[in-house]
């Protein structure tokens, strides 16, 4: 189903994984489906026992199987190789089937590039992307449709930026960065200043800080500096919706999942991950190596290596615990007035 | 205030509703607005007693009221249309009231459409619009400004995209699907291998597939799939600010309101509500018709029919019942300590 | 490191903050960055103790320090500034040093206006913004690149709209907001009626009203109301990816953080204070002043003036309470095991 960027013969296929082979040798392969959905010339998996009546109804050309299913009934001329981790396996072989993503050299001339923008080698710019005044985009960048490069914002080599992504004035980005579609960097950190009853807006003038090697999701939103910057360290991974506030410090090679939310000025160490929808509190530290479970609600700083949970965000096993005791005593109530 | 679609006497949207008027028949509203904004020539609400002031000084042309509030102190000139339910009678008669948005067919000159796409009958490109090569926009479909359709995405007819929408290669959409303004689909999963300290993104090659007549809110974030795909089933409606992961598959007719996240390759079944800002993590399945609260944080399988709400989720009485024994509790040991 | 927007000497900063000399009176500074990154053309301030290693080495050309750390040891040439207050002073100051953000008047070559947008004196819309049919852009509007303002759409003088914000028909905006890129205001609420098993779209007919000197933040979603209005009060600031649904009501100076949301007809009095990932429930009433702590999910009306956190959302000393006699009665119950 997928366009193959190469065709691998069965017998390549099992080579590669260190798989047995069962069946034609020559069988190729172009792309990679799930059994149901999967062609003479789709690659695909026999992941688990209950996926045996897909098995049974496959028209994938060569399947990997683990060895206690090797032998689950399935059509004859399926080629089965037999690996002991059949995903890990499929996992592994991803790369060589997926195709390079098209791309076209050059600034299309719909797009609006400032004359004293600065413009690598090998730099695309696509449709209606807008670069401006200063702005220095490094050999091999990739600007794709609808995006705006802000005045003087530095976009490092082999930086891709999918579609429809804001680097406002302020924003730095790396080497080798992707950032997905609809995400906003640098836009202004929200602080005001109280006066005479209305908040009066504070003037952000601290940069957004992309570091080599991050990938953020699609629509997030990551807030430049007060006076200080706000940095997504390197190696760091992005979720989709994510928010990330004013002078926020992620260290390097962190995994921030969907929809989490670090408030201003917290510092988050390196190799922490933080799951689904957690939202850390601002002014908190984040040790390095900390895990905080889904939804977690941070209001205290966390030491590093240890797992917290919950609202207010506890050491895991205590959060467990009490929630242990609650539902004890929840029951022994209803005990009480049964009685 | 709305330009009205059609001009409606005051008899006729008395008959139409099944209620009884109450003044001149032949009064004439094109528009449907609340009673402090209303003028002559809309058509209001009177939904309650706290809204008898409202009434009382109101400018409206007709207005619909309850048996309760028939006799409600108004101004004289105001049209009475007596009805049971008035605001489900007011919801019916909204669609008569709305103009029809205004749409203007063909490619508009500033998209840019590759040649290798194919363009169906009646259908609206607007401004800015990003077709790519081999996409295939069916009969009748309305692609809004910026919208960045994707190599070889298939769009089914009648579909609309609002604006700003991006649809990365490998979305699919079924037929009457309509996306709001600046939602992304197909987006690449979150998924790394980490090899030497490092994560390793895993290539996504798997769909995202919008089936007919779903309803996409705004903002909102679905990933395609790794190997199999992501799902959206038919009918199901998303409010804003939703994220899918990949592999997710969502049933028939669901509702996910405003700021749901659902991880990586959990199964929710047809007629399932989320609320407002539920997570559910990821390999789980929700059952058909299951009712999730809002900020509903589900780490386990939820039985189909089942209210589950709290964090961790458990069944909604027993979540109430073990609250209500801990604020117990908690004033308990104040009564010990002030003794 | 910032373009300064002018060039202050020291003796300039020190009265413009009521502080004391120490060093060059005629030093000149032109830019802010913090300790690490200033140059000697930057202001800094020496915020604490724990930035005193970094103040020891800082080759910033002036710097503000408290009295307590009037003495710290420094380079030799550094000037300083003491004050009682030195963030304070300087965010002051900060004014002085942000250039004004480039803009461009009149209406880029590349914009698509309709012909029947009355657009007012000093008016800016940039790169492919698109302009509806009737849209009403009064004096001093900001339109940045690649917006769509809706037909119908009113905005009121000196609105900046940053850039790819989407103003659906039926939004009124006033004087002097902001709105940060991929904001989307007007889209069609969350509301279906069943038949037959289906959900059927209810229109909507009512506006999205964005009051004076209102700012909002990237990334949001903003419904029209149904048939009454969605209205955000004057003077009230939205942080980045907040939902407000149809029919809400924000009073005026609220405050709402990041990623908050807020369910349908619910009513948030002046001056609230909704913290991080908020959730409000539909048909509520927040009342004036109240303050909702980060991730509340509040599900009844909160009174004027009181604080309420946590899930359900009680009154915040009764949540700190009830958490404290869980962990209370999770630690009793270890200790009666270990006996």
């Amino acid at each position: 189903v997928t366009d193959g960027a190469a065709a691998l013969s069965a017998a390549e296929v099992a080579a590669s994984v260190g798989g047995e082979l069962r069946g034609e040798a020559a069988r190729l392969v172009t792309g990679v489906a799930p059994l149901d959905r999967a062609g003479a010339s789709d690659l695909s998996l026999l992941a688990g026992a209950r996926y045996a009546p897909a098995f049974a109804a496959t028209r994938a050309g060569v399947v990997l199987v683990g060895p206690d299913l090797a032998d689950a009934p399935g059509p004859a001329d399926v080629v089965r190789v037999v690996v002991a981790r059949p995903h890990d396996a499929l996992v592994a072989l991803l790369p060589r089937f997926q195709p390079p993503p098209t791309r076209r050299e050059g600034i299309h001339p719909t797009a609006v590039a400032a004359p004293t923008a600065r413009i690598g080698r090998g730099v695309s710019v696509e449709a209606f992307a807008v670069i401006g005044d200063g702005a220095d985009l490094a050999d091999g960048v990739w600007v794709g449709p609808h995006c705006v490069v802000g005045d003087g914002v530095v976009v490092g080599p082999e930086t891709r930026l999918v579609s429809q992504v804001t680097c406002y004035p302020g924003t730095v980005l790396g080497a080798r960065v992707t950032v997905h579609a609809g995400t906003r960097l640098g836009s202004d950190g929200f602080g005001y200043a109280v006066a005479d009853g209305a908040h009066r807006k504070i003037p952000h003038v601290g940069r957004c800080v992309i570091e080599d090697d991050v990938e953020i999701g699609a629509n997030c939103a990551i807030d430049r500096g007060s006076i200080d910057d706000t940095v997504i360290g390197a190696g760091s991974k992005l979720d989709n919706l994510v928010h990330v506030a004013h002078n926020v410090r992620i260290g390097r090679h962190c995994l921030l999942m969907a929809q989490v939310g670090v408030a201003g000025s917290s510092r988050v160490g390196d190799g922490a991950i933080l799951a689904g929808q957690v939202g850390v509190a601002g002014h908190l530290t984040i040790g390095a190596g900390a895990r905080l479970a889904a939804q977690a609600g941070v209001i205290s700083d966390v030491p590093a290596g240890e797992t917290w949970s919950g609202y207010p965000a506890r050491p895991h096993k205590d959060a467990l615990r009490a929630s242990a005791a609650l539902f004890k005593l929840a029951a022994a109530r209803r005990g009480d007035r049964a009685r």
